[in-house]
């Protein structure tokens, strides 16, 4: 077993030795829902003060609008209750490093096409390359306040997203751990 | 200013107040991510032992490998260092209360078409409904051991996931907090 997984295995004993949240309900008691990056640095339960069962929370490279946050976001709001979305991307940002050419060229030069072997997953880190990256967009970012207008605006104009639901925009700030508004975002997702 | 955003920012303040994160690095220091659902009992921080800067969290409705979450963890190998990953689903999900067809069903039913008034966002709420909502993969779940053991499959299959990268399969019991193994899932995400 590696060492992350025995760590992983061991804060779950620590964290489940005292649980005392059996009886939370499944829709969100606050009925709201934060999209957000991945990124390491930011935990969102902390920096928008969630406790389990306040808040639906989604989030993928860059927090970026995808056809899959939309999809997460119409069954949060459709089956589960919410009804107002932040958008939260950060500074420093994985997704300003690097533009989609640039993931392309890297995969195809370095990455391993899958394959099996006959007796169970190949055991080789590192192959010919891969053509793949061509056919996905990798929704880099430029600028994060554009990137947050975008994206509020991308949801807000979904066919299956309602218009009265308020969109924040924010950017999360990496080095103070403060939200700043993006205000064209935010005015955009303000029903009027 | 809504009572939810008012209280997230409120939240944001005493988080900044006493903010002690500002060097971390981008990468993650612990080299690993977790595929996790948006639910809002789920909170990965406490469940796994994360600090900020430690791993990638990647959430979406049902902690699916969408293609969305599939280029996460590709950006999160290539170009910021995990070495590990982790799919976890969860019992009591609400991705088992439903179909794609009862979701379709009820989008056409009752949720506005999109619409933009000329002087702004249309403040409507409920219209005559959309048929888009049959144009998306909702990723329903019928059993959630199965829907571990595809996922962390379609990973490993994938022809940009390098077939040395463990996946560990789990589903985390909203009764206990604990994560239960998926023995078969994990086995698939194994080195051999």
């Amino acid at each position: 077993m590696s060492k992350i997984l025995t760590e992983v295995l061991r804060a779950n004993r620590n964290y489940r030795s005292d649980f005392d949240k059996a009886d939370l309900p499944m829709p969100p008691g606050r009925q709201f829902a934060i999209l957000t990056c991945m990124d390491a640095r930011l935990d969102p339960a902390k920096y928008a003060g969630l406790a389990e069962g306040d808040a639906h929370v989604i989030r993928n490279a860059g927090g970026r609008a995808s056809d899959d946050a939309i999809r997460s976001l119409v069954i949060s709001y459709k089956l589960l209750g919410t009804r107002e979305w932040f958008v939260i991307h950060h500074t420093d940002c994985g997704m300003e490093t690097f533009t989609s050419e640039i993931m392309t060229e890297l995969l195809n030069s370095s990455l391993k096409t899958a394959s099996v072997d006959a007796d169970g997953w190949h055991d080789c880190c590192e192959g010919p390359g891969s053509t793949e990256g061509k056919y996905i967009n990798w929704l880099t970012i430029k600028d994060q306040a554009i990137s947050v207008t975008e994206d509020v605006i991308r949801i807000k104009s979904h066919p299956l997203v309602p218009s009265d639901i308020p969109v924040y925009g924010y950017i999360y700030d990496v080095k103070t751990g403060g939200l700043i508004e993006v205000p064209t975002a935010t005015e955009a997702g303000q029903a009027t």
